[in-house]
């Protein structure tokens, strides 16, 4: 019993199986059928092969962003003049592409020389000095006097910083497609006045950096101090039915992008080192050196793919600018 | 008879319909059959869930840019001494990625101390002075003098940069499969003396930056006096056929990228501001503010996408620098 | 004969075929394969249509890089003073975003000045001067003393900057996921004394120059002379089960991106110009023109396509950092 089953089972396995076809032998039939599988197939050659290849061809996107900051601050400490700051202090490197750095806080060491000067470790030069009357420690050769940044300003130095507007300029092209948009859209007269508010200015291109952070859920004030990394998103995927009409924007929003937890966090914020060089009198170069504490605005342009994709959904082009 | 032809629809629509087949209890043939349906099955699981998963990991292209601006040029403002600028005084901050900025135009405002000048608003300090004999203007804390932007000089007053000539250097990098590929592959004797141009030298990877804008169907000197953006575009899908032999060169082409036309346009053309930091022999800090004016070049490369399917479809490996 | 052999073929050619089919007029199986067709049908509309769409907003990934590099060196030059260089003379422009760079060897022209002085072409004045006993040159207007930079000081000026460290932070976010990760995930005083190592230290986020450079097969005081481009990938495709986990660690590796090779090479390395600008006592503008040798590392970060591509397959949330 037991090896017939196993017989039965066996002979399933291996039995050929076919689908039972009709054929009925008739040429006006014959013809209409092989007409329909012609028009497939010149289908998948015409459009997969060359339409769709042509379409691979368009995969540049291009996506310019500048960026203009406005804004001063005023400096007030004690035993000096009030120092003005204009955005040529503050906007260091400021013709970058996609990214705007805002000084927001410093450690400034001024006149600082090539000598000797006490400190604990570095280049000894085998002197040892009186660092202060109960620490001793070696000489160093060094940019002197040393730069000493225990101290961080808190509240920032220059956390004014979170009134200045910054204008976002961004354009897309697709150039194959003659296809152009610009986040500026709106009329001249409003954007001198305008500002950028999530729910009442949704369009407008001028934002102020104190709004920028808030809306990533963070505190100005807080993040000025140590510095930061901020992602301006800005999303170009509206409505497929919006994007042949005038009325497509691009949507913006913020977060913030570096780690602000404490945990296995090594140099929180953001800050880096530069320094102004001057020569005295005599020849001798002699430098300030600054440890910039602030904020770098990273702009982020995104939903382009999805763009591209409802270009080749839709067939057609147009060119907005022209 | 409604009732009945309703009947018959609902016949059709919910008859079960299934193809008819034909089994030939053949062990011979069945094996056949079950073996042909395994080598598909083998294919699926080798094919596209091995090798396909392969191709996924090698999603890196490593595509770098390095450029080199040549050129120098003479102003001669009037009651001033005639001011030779070369390259290090025109490209600011020279050594970013993939674009390069060329002065064009300037405002400079010399020798601006911190004190307290006459202006319209900003930091009033509650004196009011004459500004000139008509107009009577309130003390502001600043940079001073203040800049006078209105003026901005036409013709630009470095527009001589039209004959500034740029090398780009290209380079794009498959590591997983060690295929290479350099824009530059004609001879150096070749490189020494030619210049870019699309019929006659398409593959010499110098440019004059004249030829980059009218290319782009724009005027240097009229862009140069406000400044813009320009997109020099590397074009990597040259034919399959000749990936795999020295012959695919890449194309060159050129757009503007910023807004020139004026309607709903802020702050047209590209400029921005930096200052140079001097100390006086009193150690007091006076600076140079300079607006500068001029043409931004992005260099963008694409087509590296579909080089990458044909080499998913071509499935072979080569490098040819090694 | 023939004539019957090529009607037969004709007859095979346009025979309509159709498969047979059986048609079981039962209600109640009739229900069950409609039911059938509606569920595959339901599901291309809501999974595909639906969800993948879904899946397309989420395009955007954040990848943030930030840099700081540590170190200092010493130069020796005879008949001069020995000058001491920190991190802040040798890294130029340091708020880059992907990118740094870092000072190796240096042509340094100090106090030139806008005058006229004698060389080969350029501007001719028509005075004609000695330029030695034996070469007579015309006078040229530029910034004079001109640059000499034929005698590239070999060993590198700063070759010292082999045993500088980088840290480098790389976080990977996206948005629409609530998902977030970092490559710094060790702790804090494991990362004040790690070094990387691709064996001993995989996951230390700090890299002695040297190390990288000696990994992509180059020799860093070879390279030092002339400077060059490095890639630093960092490669977050690690196993499908790790994602979810707290152990998924990006990969790093490093390459040479510039061309090497002596063949068809113009401006072989990779180097810059810029000035230091001074004012003198009595108001004239000199500068000290620098020629900067060195390296630029390119922070390259991949693998957050195969990322998504899991992410699709997975379809959970989570968010590591909350």
């Amino acid at each position: 019993m037991s090896g017939m089953c196993c017989r039965d089972t066996l002979h399933y396995v291996f039995d050929y199986e076919t689908p039972k076809t009709l054929v009925i032998p008739s040429l006006r039939m014959g013809c209409v059928f092989r007409f329909t599988q012609l028009l497939v197939i010149l289908y998948v050659i015409v459009y997969v092969c060359v339409i769709q290849r042509a379409y691979q061809e368009m995969d540049s996107v291009l996506s310019t962003v500048t960026t203009k900051v406005k804004g001063f601050s005023l400096t007030n400490v004690s035993q000096q003049e009030p120092l003005f700051w204009d955005t040529t202090d503050h906007i260091i490197s400021p013709q970058r592409d996609e990214s705007f750095f805002v000084l927001t806080n410093v450690v400034v060491t001024p006149d600082q020389i090539q000598s000797r000067c006490p400190e604990v470790s570095r280049i000894q030069t085998g002197l040892c000095v009186n660092f202060s009357d109960s620490v001793q420690t070696c000489q160093v050769f060094s940019w002197c006097p040393l730069e000493n940044d225990t101290d961080l300003p808190n509240p920032a130095l220059l956390a004014a910083a979170e009134n200045f507007t910054v204008l976002i300029k961004n354009s897309v092209t697709y150039p194959k497609f003659k296809f152009h948009r610009r986040n500026i859209r709106v009329n001249s007269s409003y954007l001198e006045t305008c500002e950028f508010h999530h729910k009442t200015d949704p369009n407008c291109p001028i934002f102020r950096l104190k709004y920028i952070v808030s809306e990533a859920g963070e505190d100005f004030q807080e993040m000025a101090v140590k510095g930061g990394v901020m992602g301006i998103l800005i999303d170009w995927s509206c409505d497929l039915d919006w994007w042949w009409t005038d009325k497509c924007f691009p949507k913006y929003s913020f977060r913030r992008l570096d780690n602000k937890h404490i945990i296995n966090n090594v140099a929180p914020g953001y800050n880096f080192r530069f320094a102004k060089y001057y020569k005295s009198a005599n020849g001798e170069e002699t430098r300030t050196l600054i440890k910039a504490y602030g904020i770098r605005f990273n702009i982020i342009v995104f939903g382009t793919d999805i763009f591209q994709k409802k270009f080749r959904s839709k067939f057609g082009l147009s060119d907005e600018d022209s």
